[in-house]
């Protein structure tokens, strides 16, 4: 195939996908809304949740302006920068604010319908709930590489010669800086908004009346419902654009290396950093094609059409990436004495997927409800509270060690086949079918808010049912997704280290080096000090939450007797306050602390990125699973358990314990934990783009 | 001074030492034990602690036998090692223990006669337990500097040649192996065994009958106070006796460094090794002259006594180090391009000392009463059991930050001023009055002790009254001793990991190698697991308890009204068997990981030994710190506190929701944070040993 023909192909696959997702979105549109109070209730969600992002985007205008004109000052008049950098910067960080707002916007559509189809049946209402996933999914995939790979065809017409081709991948990698700036704040933010709304409206309702959180005489559901769409449909959006970019651009930055060797081979030169994009280009497609997969029959398991769906494009993707590796690259190649195949750079895609997918399934074995450590902390919750948290602590910390073996392994593996390249590419591969994997991620707040709409309207209990199935499914899939998202983050985080490493000329980081030590110790207190910032916010906010609930209860006659409406508006607007006005110290955080470090040392910056990275992703395992072990404990007994004769069940003080424990682990899973993921990619991101100022 | 004689008066120090403690301790025997029924209690007491020590060390036996044959194997008839380091490990193991034993063994005997004394007043009962804990002090140091010294003499003369040093040192460094091991394993086992009683006795006295747990019906109480005893007596002893002799070792590994250069000075060529023994040995002077200023006028703050006891022995200690070192160094000196000097070698020692007070008031803001962190954590109590926890662990994350930041300041600095040398004597010059501060730390399970044997015996409530008193002081220096413990902690382990990378011939560790990474990454994850573990020992054991407590309140007639004795012993059983049992695995993990990775690559282990460290030292922060503010924080509510109006006291929810927190705290500062400040130098100690071998 001629070399230019397959560099214009790839955005036409991006296009595609906004072509396709645009389809599904009008398709859901005009499907049916259900009654009156059905699409009253939907508005007030969808206007919520179009007020928090309007109100959150303005911030990060205001913060993306400034970070593009520093990046532009200080990329001027030096030799090897440009100030375009800015632009790719403002690119990423419009694209990826993009993908969420088409996201959340067409699930706040599909909510509703959901629950309008869950009226007749499950096979509609799965379809629609999906369809609306696999909007935001196709919008986070197609907008990133149509963006990337413009700015590639661009940036190589500006710079034409080869030996300008590390000056390309320089400039690209603003863009990877703008979809983290934007992922981080927009997780943050998100989740922060999401629990505060979530822990506030499940006290409130404990502290004052016993009233349900779903109930719609609490203040907060809508708040609740709402947080639903910005932390788990426009928060993850964000978090995996950042992902996706990040796994493509550290690939690009490392097949730089092969420029020279493959032009003297006469292969096409680039070949080595356009490969990831021809990856993910067919990537789209295949998560298009297993986006019809995705099918159950009246009565049959949802999970297996998502099941279908994700793991048979998986499959097919790793076909393909073993015809598409043989294909561009040349059979063998020495660079540097190390001589790389192109059969041992699939075989470290393979590394890739087989731990991500490995990471999944110990996810799954320590937060699955049928399991021995969701058993074990159901049974501690007998003795109360106290143990309940012991035990779950202890579960989370404990969960860290096979996963992170299995990274060690994988980082070890993936190395010794294709070096540095072949880390970032089994990043990559984890990540090739983001399409259809956000999808099924999204696709579980969906049917989480088609269910709240369902109470919330008072419709009839087995609609509620329907939808609880639909939520309740997705369970192994959403995990596997987390082993993906940890996994990739580990493995990106590194391949920017490395990145940073080449491009600051560091010719050694020995962390033995006091300097370097000292950067190690502050790069792992990040994550500690990040997530307080983060459950603190959730805490405080939460506070107002209940506060305001108590006001309302107090000051509005008739609405502990159903008679009178609450103030949603107001609960609302709190939640939005407290996400905006908590985002902005640990947001800047991940981008300042770089910065100063830099440039007090750029040795201590490189022990500073090591030190993120391992903290980073031991916290973020720990305070995933615990989290998530909690909620299934709770789930547990509220599907009763028995222990030495006794059955524990809704109300029981057992499941009281289990609740404070479930309240506990939802900022941890929510909010701090996914928000690690992205602060060490950004941070590395950071150091990358300064390592020439440096 | 003649080269000769200093290197004798080393040991007489240590021999003075064990002397003084010998004369404290009989003195304490010749106090009256009061009632006949606290006698019988503290018996009970003295007799579960020497039976829980008996099993302990007959399990250590045979892991002590089992290491020492594999040293001396290993070490046979290789280039550079001498099975002899098998004696140095035994020696060292059998310091510590008998240390442990010493302390205890006084310790159980000063508690009865301190609730004795406390029937009159406040003076002699201080007096009492100070001398009790200042028997453990002076036990810990004077073995220590007595068991090194005697080895590095014999050794000395074994291996004359001055190009043998750096071997003799590392014939020494199995002294610190065998301190380490039984380090590891005292806190570990009696971190479990003091957290499943207290857990224990706690929660079965809420879940039967509303027994209080110092309540002399409640059958797992006098496991609890035995767990005092070999927890935070016993356990504690061990720890800062592993920490002492490490930071010794550390930097007499370093001091090998300078031996060439001072033989062709002229100077007494072993004096950078020997320097260490000698600051150590005129702290233990200090500390005995530190002791005389430890008293409290009737009516008066036994604060005050404390404080000019341990200030004023650092402050002498401080003053007399700058005499010291320049007495015996030169004035300037030049290794490898680097030159020291003698008063930058005293400031190293000086940023030691700076740092570790600082860590300790940073430690004291956030898990003071007085203050805004513990203030919170109450306020959240207000909303619930979860609010509680999540602030606390906020706070406890949090509370990394500024730590970490004095720390990595406290490294850069004095490795600016003298190098690696720099770094170890910093740790030494925070451990030179271990003497005395161990004797601070030792005085409060004694006095907490008291309390509990006060209650039990039915003594009026001002004897509890003032035990309590004397248990509250003593918060200052305690939190200013846990600085010193994780300061030192981790500059030890930097020193040792330096020393590691000598003896290892390691070239580079370069933190960007995958291999390093994976190690780094696995380090990291160490500290985990490893409190993991230790907190689900501490939930099983608790659970036993509870089932145990639960069995005799349904067997023993009379029980609950009074009239009949529990059966103390049987919970006594449960402790100790649960202890012994659950001990051995996380305390095998630490001597064992890093042997196998060390056999996979030696850069791995590197890597490993920096991710243990920074990972280590986080979690040892974040988890002692969250159990203190919990802990303050429920006792701050005991004090009463207003919020908004309301006031809040014991018994209120808000202080059920604390109650919760501060059991949370219980295994978290007591038994997996303070063995991670043991871990990390454990695993750096069996990779120095093991270093000629790779």
């Amino acid at each position: 195939m001629e070399n230019q023909t397959i560099l214009y192909a790839i955005p036409v696959s991006g296009v595609l996908a906004l072509i396709y997702a645009f389809f599904k979105a009008s398709w859901i549109s005009k499907q049916p809304e259900g009654t009156e109070k059905m699409s009253k209730i939907a508005g007030h969600i969808a206007d919520g949740a179009l007020a928090f992002l309007k109100r959150e985007y303005k911030v990060l205008v205001i913060f993306v302006i400034s970070v593009a004109i520093l990046l532009g000052f200080a990329n001027s008049g030096r030799e090897g920068t440009s100030p375009i950098i800015a632009l790719s910067f403002v690119v990423g960080a419009f694209c990826s604010a993009l993908a969420g707002f088409f996201g959340m916007k067409v699930a706040t559509k599909a909510n509703v319908r959901t629950t309008n189809a869950a009226r007749t049946g499950l096979g509609q209402a799965l379809n629609i709930a999906f369809s609306g996933g696999l909007v935001m999914g196709l919008s986070v995939v197609g907008l990133g590489i149509l963006g990337l790979s413009s700015l590639f065809i661009i940036y190589s017409q500006m710079f034409p010669a080869l030996t300008q081709v590390s000056e390309v991948i320089n400039l690209i990698s603003g863009f990877s800086l703008g979809a983290s700036s934007i992922a981080l704040f927009a997780r943050v933010g998100g989740g922060i908004y999401t629990k505060a709304a979530d822990v506030g409206a499940d006290l409130a309702g404990k502290v004052y009346e016993g009233i349900p959180e779903d109930d719609p005489r609490n203040p907060a559901t809508i708040a609740d419902n709402v947080g639903d769409n910005v932390g788990d449909v426009a928060g993850m959006g964000a978090d995996l654009f950042e992902s996706y970019v990040g796994a493509i651009i550290g690939t690009m930055v490392l097949g730089a290396a092969f420029v020279p060797v493959f032009n003297t081979m006469g292969v096409n030169p680039v070949i080595g950093v356009t490969l990831p994009l021809i990856i993910a280009a067919v990537g789209i497609l295949v998560s298009i094609v297993g986006s019809f997969f995705v099918k159950v029959k009246e009565g049959g398991n949802p999970q297996t059409g998502l099941n279908m769906g994700e793991f048979g494009a998986s499959i097919i993707m790793a076909v393909l990436s073993y015809f598409i590796i043989d294909y561009f690259l040349p059979a063998s190649w020495t660079v540097d004495g190390f001589t790389y195949t192109s059969l041992n750079i699939f075989f470290a895609v393979i590394i890739g997927l087989v731990a991500g997918v490995l990471i999944g399934m110990i996810t799954e074995y320590y937060c699955s409800t049928d399991n021995k450590p969701v058993i074990e902390i159901a049974r501690q919750s007998i003795t109360g509270a106290a143990t309940t948290i012991i035990s779950g602590l202890g579960i989370g910390m404990m969960s860290t060690g096979l996963p992170v073996l299995v990274l060690s392994a994988a980082i070890v593996a993936s190395h010794y086949y294709a070096g540095l390249y072949g880390i970032a590419i089994a990043a990559l591969g984890m990540l090739s079918v983001t399409g259809i994997q956000l999808a099924v991620d999204a696709y579980g707040p969906i049917s989480d808010n088609a269910g709240g709409i369902a109470e919330m309207a008072g419709l009839p209990p087995e609609v509620r049912e329907r939808t609880d199935k639909l939520d309740a499914v997705g369970n192994t899939t959403a995990a596997i997704g987390k082993g993906f998202a940890i996994g990739s983050a580990a493995l990106t985080a590194l391949a920017l280290f490395a990145a940073y490493r080449q491009q600051a000329h560091v010719t050694s980081l020995d962390i033995s080096e006091p300097i370097i030590m000292a950067g190690l110790l502050i790069g792992a207190m990040l994550p500690f000090v990040f997530s307080a910032m983060a459950m603190g916010a959730v805490g405080r906010a939460a506070s107002d939450m209940i506060n305001e609930v108590g006001r309302q209860f107090r000051e509005i006659p008739g609405l502990r007797e159903g008679t009178a409406e609450a103030e949603f508006a107001h609960c609302v607007d709190i939640s939005t306050k407290a996400a905006i006005r908590e985002m902005i110290l640990p947001g800047l955080m991940g981008v300042l602390v770089p910065v100063v470090v830099g440039f007090i040392s750029k040795d201590m910056l490189g022990g500073l990125l090591a030190g993120v990275t391992s903290s980073g992703v031991l916290m973020a395992i720990f305070q995933s699973n615990a989290g998530g072990a909690w909620d299934n404990a709770k789930k547990r007994i509220e599907g009763k358990i028995e222990f030495n004769g006794v059955v524990y069940g809704k109300g029981s003080d057992a499941h009281k314990a289990a609740v404070v424990g479930d309240t506990v682990g939802d900022p941890l899973k929510d909010t701090s934990g996914p928000s690690l993921n992205i602060l060490m990619k950004l941070i590395a991101v950071v150091a990358l783009v300064i390592a020439p100022l440096l």
